[in-house]
């Protein structure tokens, strides 16, 4: 039998003691999986004397998590503090310094420096995992990177963020406006107290960014991402999307397009009985969509103590069997600088809702904007008439560039008979 | 750069084109990812001059594929023959002798041979890999053994024959019977001439056994399987079903009991709602549930040329990367005997079709004889009356053993006015 694999945890929060708890509960069969035992030697938090509901003693405690990452005899640090900068930034940098593998579940810090750790890390031969920072339980880092890793990935997209997901699903079933389902999502614990960085698409935002480096072989560029949130989705397009046969949700798209990658975190109207329209609730979803294998859908929790600790500790299994993966997909130094296929080139078919005042001419002025922006129509949704009341227009384009659809919603928003600024949610052909 | 993984190809059918042809069109981004080259060098097949679409011209031709995996200057024999004994055995038997890794699409090998190929592999340090044998491109054996493996797992189940789930989808689409959908999916291709193997369940128990080992640290035991095709699932059960608020799938289940571990391949019926249900057409999934991740659901092609060879590469990338992971998720030696849970210990509900002649006296007749057995009723679907004729009467029982089921379908079968063999379907609660 080999010696244990030492690991040193900085960061005891939920996932922290989620991991504690699962190398407790599992030490027989993970030592029968590894061919070694997983052991914990060395911990750092902020709070020494919090009841996490774990038995820490027997671990040396250290108050300065970048000294443990420096000087702890361990083979893996595991980074779960949090945030991209500062000290769990400092910590990585500090264990890959002395020679210890790293594992984290911080996108945020991979977002934004992710290249720069992996070429470190692979510089000095060690291991930078990450399977816990995107879609929580699902082993998706593994199947982009190994699994699928005999095709050439032309989109990968998914459900990144539970809270925004929750929202949206509690949304539909309950005919309520966004803003009402955030409170009550707060109250409940599924979103937090100041909500912005899920519902803004921040959070997804990061996700998609490292989840576009693994499955393109390119260097992770957060900036690339365009990120739109899910505050201005309302009751009515949540309606309009049933009645039309779609659902709304809240996608992170990375694709090849003629002009690079595109990286996209907005809501996005997907068809009924596609896969990922039928994931709801706190539930993450990724599809992949490769030249060989086709489409392949990866589901489950996205996030949570338990599903977190269990990608952490894949992680460390890895390790602890040798077992080396290119960081992205390919060697660090050969990751490819991020040509970005700008949003303006973007092309899709889109939803389009606008409150006109209902009377006659209106609609053939929409229709001329539309036109002489080179935007065609497919459908047109309208319910009952309503004279010279406010009522919604629904319609959908067909394929169109993004910047002949803005030009058209320039137009548009300038029509005396629009008292809104239009909706538009892209349609996502899946 | 290192040496070349030098790969010789037994079989070149659908599958062995397909993976001639994805490592020719996808070389360099192979050897990026690999930091070697993927080099197919030997090839042996029946017939040396059938066009198969790709280019072999510069491979070795063996007529004899033993002979080629025990003399052919290869580091790696794929083997895509097929069939559990024979040719395919030796040929794998030869590689492992001759010192090569074997990488392998063959389920009904691996079911009936699995773990005596597994310890020959890994007594000699070599890998043994078959992610393309299960769920075609799905990476579920990964999954398992690698992604999950954090988990205690307590049962992994799927849609793992798409000519069934073919054949089921489309009897509920189309509302015909079994017989008339079969013949068409022959015509269409979508089943064989001779159906046998894939309608009565024998491809998906194959698959099963495979699942169930890698997820449980088990021997490789086939002959443990459960097995019941879908032969006997009638356009009423179908319709039934829908009403009920179910779908009708083929899964292949491997779950933890208090008895030990059972394995079944059936018709069963799930909620609708839940991701497996609404798994249409050719597609396969396949759900792992685990302690600490919870429900995590694989979907995607599980056959064809294409899925397929990016599930061998997949294990060729592996190798060419020294990748190694116990065959089995432990060390095959450390394989624990399967202990079998009996089906007559097996507890879910049901759901039961009697055609029973429509008198007074019938329905409490039956009534009494699930009650003398010991299994309550949970609902009952009588459609309308005619009285002396023949009707369907459909039950759904509360959670009973499987022994108890069979003691009141004795008893039921027995009566008179019961004029068919009853029709029962397990429940599945997901």
């Amino acid at each position: 039998m080999s010696q244990p694999l030492r690991v040193a945890l900085a960061g005891l929060g939920t996932v922290g003691a989620g991991t504690v708890a699962l190398l407790a509960a599992h030490g027989a069969l993970l030592e029968r999986r590894c061919g070694r035992r997983l052991l914990v030697t060395d911990v750092s938090a902020r709070s020494r004397g919090r009841d996490r509901g774990v038995d820490l003693t027997g671990f040396t405690w250290h108050d300065d998590p970048v000294a443990m990452a420096r000087r702890a005899e361990v083979d893996v640090i595991v980074e779960l503090i949090g945030g991209a900068d500062g000290v769990a930034k400092a910590v990585c940098e500090a264990g890959l310094a002395a020679g210890r593998h790293v594992v984290t579940a911080n996108k945020a810090l991979l977002a934004k420096h992710g290249t720069a750790l992996a070429r470190s890390a692979e510089a000095a031969g060690l291991t930078l995992a990450f399977e816990a920072s995107v879609a929580g339980g699902i082993p998706i880092v593994k199947a982009l990177r190994e699994g699928l890793a005999a095709n050439e990935l032309s989109r990968v997209y998914g459900i990144l963020n539970g809270t925004c997901n929750y929202i949206l699903t509690t949304m539909r079933e309950s005919g309520r406006e966004f803003a009402d389902v955030l409170a009550e999502a707060q109250r409940l614990g599924f979103a937090e107290a100041d909500p912005a960085f899920d519902i803004d698409g921040i959070d997804a935002a990061h996700k998609l960014a490292v989840l576009a480096s693994v499955a393109f072989g390119v260097e992770v560029d957060l900036d690339g991402v365009h990120i739109e949130g899910i505050g201005r989705v309302s009751a009515h397009d949540i309606r309009f999307a049933d009645e039309l046969g779609y659902r709304i949700k809240l996608l992170g798209i990375a694709r090849r397009t003629a002009h690079g990658i595109e990286q996209r975190v907005h809501p996005c109207m997907v068809k009924l009985g596609t896969p990922i329209a039928h994931v709801d609730g706190v539930f993450n979803a990724v599809v992949a969509e490769g030249d060989f294998v086709g489409s392949t859908v990866f589901q489950g929790r996205g996030a949570g103590a338990k599903p977190t600790a269990s990608a952490v500790v894949s992680d460390l299994i890895d390790i602890a069997r040798g077992r080396r993966t290119p960081t992205f997909s390919v060697a660090a130094v050969d990751l490819a600088p991020m040509r970005r296929s700008p949003m303006a080139r973007h092309v899709g078919a889109y939803y389009l809702r606008l409150m006109v005042i209902d009377r006659p001419g209106v609609f053939g002025a929409v229709a001329v904007a539309l036109g002489e922006a080179g935007v065609s129509i497919e459908s047109v949704l309208q319910r009952g008439r309503d004279p010279n009341e406010v009522v919604p227009v629904v319609m959908i384009t067909h394929d169109t560039e993004e910047q002949a659809m803005l030009a058209a919603l320039e137009r548009i928003a300038a029509l005396d008979a629009v008292v809104e600024p239009p909706t538009v949610i892209r349609i996502e052909t899946l």
